[in-house]
Order: structure tokens, then C-alpha cells, then sequence
């Protein structure tokens, strides 16, 4: 056996390894007893245990060292660049930093909890704290010298700096906040009203699932408190939920999970349990979650055949025409809270919490001056002022488990999807006709050949660029909100 | 930290990953999408060889070897006891032919069902030929010049030899046949007829689980298509499976399988996750089972009020009264299948299967002549000559997948239940009062107590003969049956 063969057959185990612990977080998630949680932390804990073994085993590095300028086909050198950044991010943590940052943090996210179910930031600052000094020193040790944040975005968004992030950021925020200053002036169209049968909404959810190309025998769609999608390859499972009042959640949290899942079924199957068979990064899956959602999902064709199906399921529901529907849909109105943004709104909310978190990071914004800062810039950027912590610092858990530069790999995603969305419209040009008969085939197959096909096969800015033709920018996401929102609120 | 932490530390971590494996196990026949089983196949043969390195793990060696002699508790030495012989059993057996055992015995899986759709013995022969030579191989590393048959045997019942079993099964073989031939003389109970709505025997199963004291904040109940119990400690799941034409199939399905899961649920929390944290054997698991399923689940008392319950369910089926109702329940009737057959019937199933099995492996036995076995062996046990494969040789999994010695912990499991029956009845002897009112805690506590919360502490055998105050014995067991069926029957 060769030195390739070898490591690719350690990395395929591992890759199975990967699929078996994202199954643990499923079954979490959906359907674990709830007195099993203590034993399942054990279990979890095995399965990072063995895992981060494998990722530092000095094997790897053995292979790595003797492959290190082979003459190796594209696909090939893509699954060692995979290798190489998975054993050196596990070898240059420490392991005792390791096991006390799963420790703390494992113990923040209850604190966190407390904290915002107390509307208390003071109660949630000292660990947080903690988990700020703890994280810092892991992206030191991974930054050998460079920038800390940088480090960190690597984790999520290989490739991305902090400094571009910040230039795309800052073209995106003040169009953003006039745009949305303007249409919070107009006429807000009707809203949704009455009830709607939960039980009616799943049958729908799952047809919608299948109309944006899901594979049901290579997934299955289950209920869960917050929706979420997992795994890769065979097996991509998705969750929704339901609320009486508000089925567009229900719809819509749907066709953004399968955005992320048909990204993970629609990988080229001779990439299956490699390096190259999960997306590549957490901005590209953004981008598929988001351009279903969004650009596809609450366009006014898709949303002219979505009010049909919606009037066959529950007859008459107080909306009066499509464009009317169309309106609805995209309302935007006042809210605290990012997980229920919309569109338009929903990168003002990430943008504030990129600032921050790297503020945070390198020092020059104190954990004790947070609740504050974040106060002062949601006033500036939403126009009121935030009530209570739980609608303000302390409603996302991300921090509190340590993910410090994730959360911009979401407004990323937007741009991504911006940039596909321009090319997919140009290379099908009558799109609508299609999504106003419920046919998302000719966006989700362009999607799949340009995009989701690839896996990990180019870096992320690559995927991207190769789909568009050009380098990623914000200007066409721009476009597209502005020409979108101005038509809806008559601007 | 000393050999003995360590050692318990590694295997913590080792029973952890059991579980995870267990849980996949459960995921495929409940969970999985249907086009999920390759890569599925993949996430188990990586858990597998984790598993496999961890127990030949040189370390577990080298800590055993440093506590040998040492001065531990008895708790403490039957943790080594039961590291030592996953160690032992994991190192005799070669790697590459423990992966020819593995690939084997998956290929075979598929050839079986194929025969047995076919009814073709002849076209399972020689796959089934070539998994008894690597067994026979894989058992003659294991047993070191001993038997082989009873080195399988102590995968799943360790201390018990196959000349034990022959004496024991002797002993019942000709009293079970003859009571078998005076019940199938005699006139028969009234058969159940009608169809019962599924999804409120799932209602009422669900019920009967409870009664029987299933813990649902540690496990669940779903449907499968062979119900099984899956998991130990805080985590442990059954499922059951629903037929519109026999709702006992359902409700005895699931009181079996509760036996299965109280078991693993009872068992001493402070062994939680380590190798006393497991039901001991496969015998006292099913002597649980059985327990629960005939002893306590058929009997007159329990009945009349499971009668209550169809009732109230299910109105008037046609069953006249609780008498009636528990003959119904426990009419005896010819049939072909080991999984379907009745109390009565069922160790003659298995009896057979262990004789064959055994002049299998010890070549007394030649695979082209073991359909004409079957056969003639069925027909004087059983007066009647079987019809084809499908339902003679060919019926059971388990040889295809390489469980020689696994047949007889079934009917083991028969007899232990039959002593523990006679104990239990000795110390509450008002238990009848209690099932009666569908309160079986007093049996379900008295288990718990002198079987299930010992775990892995006691060898097998010597739980029982704990909980019986005597080496087990098939006699009470005997009396059991013929005094049941001699009163239903009117003999």
C-alpha cells in the first residue's frame, strides 16, 4: 500500500467517524429520552476522545511527510490539503487547553441559559469571560504568530481574513441601513393571521422538501426545536418545526435546511466518507441554505405557486391575491432577535456581532463594556432601542460555546448566495416560468453542477468564483435586496 | 493515577463507544433512510475496528498484568474479570480472519434471505459451509485445545459448557414433546378473530410497557420489523411491531422486550458505563425477558386484567371471559416458525437447533445433509413433516451471520426464568392479588433486586442460583409448564 493509499484509508474511517458523532447530535436532538443526557455526554465525549486521536496521530503526519511534494492529480492534493489543516489544527492545541475549553464551555451553555432566562448579562459576564481568555489562547497557539481571528475564522471559513470580511462588511452595512430605514417608513404590507393545522403544514413542508430536490431515501424530516440539518453523503437528515400561528416557519426553516442538506446529498458520490464529501466550508453551506430560502424560495414566482399549494391545504386564509401573498412573505418588520429576521434585516444583526466578537478577540472591547456596546449599535443600525438582554447580548448561544468567528460565515453566505443567484439568473434566464409552477429543477441542478457537486475539491472563495466567473463581492446581494424590497414596498 | 483508574478510565471511554455503536444499531432499524445502508455499512466496520484496537490495546495488558494478584474488592474484580476476557477474546482471534469472519458473514446475510425467498437450501449451502469453517477456525484460536463448541458458547454465556446444556435440554426434550402431543389431542381454546386498530394497540402497548415498569424518561418505544431492546443505563430503547390481526403479537412483543430493557435500566447506576454497567449473559437476558413476557404476561391474573384493558380499548372482541380470554391467549397451535411458536412449543424449537449446531461444528454433521436433519428431527418432535426451507431450515438469521452458540441461551433463558418463577412465588405469594389489578411491581421490584441491579457482578450462573438459593435446574420450569397446560387444557 502506498503512503496515499494509507492515509486515505485512515481518513476514510475517520471520515466514518465524523457521520457516526453528527448521528449522536440527530438523535439528540430528535429523539433521545430526555434522562439519557448525561450518559450521552460520555458518549460524545468518547467519540471526540477517539477522534481527536486519529487527527493527531503521528501516522498521519508520517504519510503527510512522505507524500509532501508527490506528483498527485488535483482531487488527490485537495484530500491532503483536507488532512494536513484537520491534523495540524488538532496538533497545535494543547491538549490540556483542549479538555478545558470542552469543559467550560460545556458548562457556559448552562450558565448562558440561566443568564438570559434571568434577562441578567452580570450573571453570564464572568464565564464568558473565561471562554474569551480560553478561546484567545487557542487561536494564538493556532495563529503561530498571525492574527488570532484570523485563526479562528479558519475554523469555519478557510481562507477568509478578517480585514476582507471588514471591507465587505462595511459596503454592505450603511446601504443595508438606509434601505431598511426607508421601507420601515412605507406601507407594510398584510400580515398572516389565524391558525394553521400543524399536522397539514408537516404534510406540506415535506412536498416542499421534495419540490427543492431532497432525497427522502437518502434523508428523512423530523421536528426539532431549533431546525438544523446533518450529516453527508447517504444519509442527510433534516428537522423542521411547527407553530400554529406561523407556518412560514415551519416552510421556510425547511427549504434553508435543505438547502444545507442537498449541498451534503449532491456531493460527487466518488467523494463519499473522504475530506472531500462534506461542504466545504460554513459560508458556501450559507450560501445554499439561503439562495433556496431567499433568492429561489421567496421569489414572487416560487411564492405565486406556494400560495396555491397553501390555498389546497387550508383553503381561504385571509390573503387575497399572489402578489398580495408575495408581500406578506416578505414582510419586514421590527425585531430583536437575528433567528427571525428577515432578509433584508438579517445581515444587520451579523454584521453588529462580527464587529463585536473580534473586537472582543483582540482586546479592544472589555467582556464587563459588552452589553453596552451592543446596545449603542443596535440603536444605530435598527432605529430603537433593545428591552431586555434576552432580546439583546444573550440571545444567540454561540458565544457562550466558543464559537468566535462564526457568526460572520452567515452574512457571508449571504453574499455568496448573491453572487450564485446573479450567475444562475443569467445562465437561466426564464427561471420564473419554471418556479411559478413549482419546477426549482433548473436552479437546484445549476446549483448542484456549479456548487454542490464539488465538495471540498476548491477552497471556498474558489467555489464561488469558479460559479460566477468573478471574484465574490457584495454589490450583487446589494442589487438584488434593493431591487427586490423598493418593487414590494413601492419605493 | 494507578493501573486500576487507568484501566477503568480506557474502559469507560470503551463502553461509552459500545453504546454509540448500539445506538446506530437501534438508528438502522427504526431511523435509517432506506438508501443509507453502504455508507451505514461503512459507520459500523469503523466502530467495530475502534472497538477491536481498543481492546487489544497493549496498555489493557499491561494494567491487567500490573493487577494480577493485587488486593481489590469483589466489585472491582469483576470489572478485570470482564476486561480481562474481552482482552483474552479480542487477542486470540487473527486480524485477518476476524475481517474474512466479518466480510463473510455480511455477504452470507444477503445469500441466506435470497435462498430463503427461493426456498432453495442448496443455493445457501456452500455460503453457510464456509462460515462454519472460519467459525470452526475462529473458535478453535478461542478454546486453546478445548472445545470448541463451548468456546462460541462463551461469547454470549460464559461458564456454561454445551455438555451442561445437552443434560439440561435432555431432561426437558421428552416431557416437553409429550405434553406437546397431550395438548394438541385435547380440544382447543378459542383462536382471537377481527382486526384491532393499530395505532391504539401502540396506545395500549405503550401502557403495558409502563405497567411493567419501563422507564420512558430513559428510553422509547418505536415500531421495527423484528422488535428488539437496544441499549443499557440511561438510554435504552424498544420497539415492537403492530399487526391489525394480532394485537398479542404487538402487546407480548413489547412486555418481552421491556424485560430486555428493565434489565439494562435496573442495573446499579454506580456501574453506569462501565463492563458491570451490561445485562451478564444472553441467558439471564432472556430469563428476564421470558419472565415478564410468560410467566407474569400469560398468567390467569395478569390476563384478566389485560382482558379489562382490550375491553376498554377495543369493545367486545368475541372473547366471552377472562377465562376464556387466558386459553385464547395461550392456545397452542402447530406452526413451522421458532419466533411465533407458543410457551409451550418453543424449547423444542431451540432444542433441536442446539443439537444440530453442535454436530455441525464438531463435524458429526455435514452441511448436504443438514436439510434431511432438520427435517426428520422436526417431524419427531413436533408429528408433522415440514413443508419447505422457508419454513424448516432456512427460517432463522443466525447462522448466515455466524451465531453458533447462540441458539441455546434462548431456552437457558426458559429454564432460568422458570427458577427464578418459583422463587418469586415463594416470596410474595400474594403476587396473583397484585397482577390481577395490573400491579406487577411486586414481581418487577423482587427482579430487580436479586437479578438486574447486579449487572456484571456475578458470573451467569451464579446470579441465579443467588436469586433461587440454588444451582439452577430445568425442574421448576417443567412443573410450570405441565401444571399451566394441564389446567388449560383440562388434561
Amino acid at each position: 500500500m502506498t503512503a496515499f493509499d494509507a492515509l486515505m484509508a485512515h481518513a476514510r474511517e475517520t471520515q466514518a467517524l465524523v457521520q457516526v458523532a453528527g448521528r449522536l447530535g440527530w438523535d439528540q436532538e430528535t429523539m433521545m429520552p430526555r434522562g439519557a443526557a448525561r450518559q450521552r455526554g460520555e458518549e460524545m465525549a468518547a467519540m471526540e476522545s477517539v477522534l481527536h486521536a486519529r487527527r493527531v496521530d503521528a501516522r498521519v503526519a508520517g504519510w503527510l511527510a512522505e507524500l509532501d511534494g508527490a506528483d498527485l492529480d488535483a482531487q488527490a492534493q485537495a484530500q491532503l490539503r483536507h488532512i494536513r489543516r484537520s491534523h495540524d489544527r488538532a496538533s497545535k492545541v494543547p491538549a490540556d487547553l483542549a479538555a478545558r475549553i470542552a469543559r467550560v464551555t460545556s458548562e457556559a451553555q448552562g450558565t448562558w441559559a440561566e443568564a438570559r432566562g434571568a434577562d441578567d448579562f452580570a450573571a453570564f459576564a464572568p464565564t464568558l469571560e473565561e471562554v474569551i481568555t480560553l478561546k484567545r489562547e487557542e487561536g494564538q497557539a493556532l495563529a503561530n504568530g498571525g492574527d488570532v481571528y484570523d485563526a479562528m475564522l479558519a475554523d469555519y471559513e478557510p481562507g477568509t481574513t478578517g480585514a476582507e470580511l471588514e471591507a465587505m462588511f462595511g459596503a454592505l452595512r450603511p446601504e443595508l441601513a438606509a434601505l431598511r430605514a426607508a421601507v420601515r417608513a412605507a406601507d407594510a404590507p398584510p400580515k398572516l393571521s389565524g391558525t394553521f393545522d400543524e399536522a397539514a403544514q408537516m404534510k406540506l413542508t415535506r412536498k416542499l422538501a421534495r419540490t427543492f430536490g431532497y432525497d427522502m431515501t437518502h434523508g428523512r424530516v423530523d421536528k426539532a426545536v431549533h431546525p438544523f440539518s446533518s450529516g453527508s453523503g447517504l444519509d442527510v437528515r433534516i428537522t423542521t418545526r411547527t407553530s400554529a400561528e406561523d407556518p412560514f416557519n415551519c416552510f421556510y426553516s425547511t427549504i434553508h435546511e435543505v438547502g444545507h442538506a442537498a449541498y451534503e446529498q449532491n456531493i460527487n458520490r466518488d467523494y463519499l466518507l473522504t475530506p472531500l464529501g462534506e461542504g466545504v466550508s460554513m459560508g458556501v453551506h450559507e450560501s445554499q441554505s439561503r439562495i433556496y430560502e431567499n433568492q429561489i424560495g421567496r421569489s414572487r414566482a416560487f411564492t405565486g405557486w406556494l400560495y396555491g399549494q397553501m390555498r389546497d391545504m387550508f383553503g381561504d386564509f385571509g390573503i387575497a391575491d399572489e402578489d398580495a401573498f408575495y408581500a406578506c412573505v416578505n414582510r419586514v418588520s421590527d425585531g430583536y432577535i437575528r433567528t427571525e429576521a428577515d432578509e433584508l434585516q438579517y445581515n444587520l444583526h451579523v454584521l453588529m456581532r462580527f464587529d463585536l466578537e473580534r473586537a472582543l478577540m483582540a482586546g479592544d472591547l472589555q467582556v464587563a463594556d459588552l452589553e453596552a456596546a451592543w446596545n449603542d449599535r443596535f440603536e444605530a443600525d435598527f432605529g430603537f432601542v433593545v428591552d431586555k438582554p434576552s432580546n439583546g447580548v444573550l440571545q444567540d448561544v454561540h458565544w457562550s460555546v466558543g464559537l468566535f468567528g462564526y457568526f460572520p460565515t452567515y452574512s457571508l453566505g449571504n453574499v455568496y448566495a448573491g453572487c450564485l443567484h446573479e450567475a444562475l439568473r443569467s445562465a437561466v434566464p426564464d427561471l420564473d416560468s419554471h418556479l411559478a409552477q413549482g419546477d426549482t429543477s433548473p436552479a437546484t441542478d445549476w446549483l448542484r453542477e456549479n456548487v454542490q457537486s464539488h465538495g471540498g475539491l476548491y477552497e471556498p472563495r474558489d467555489v464561488i468564483a469558479r460559479a460566477r466567473g468573478a471574484d465574490p463581492s457584495e454589490a450583487p446581494l446589494l442589487a438584488y435586496l434593493r431591487e427586490k424590497f423598493t418593487t414590494i414596498y413601492g419605493l
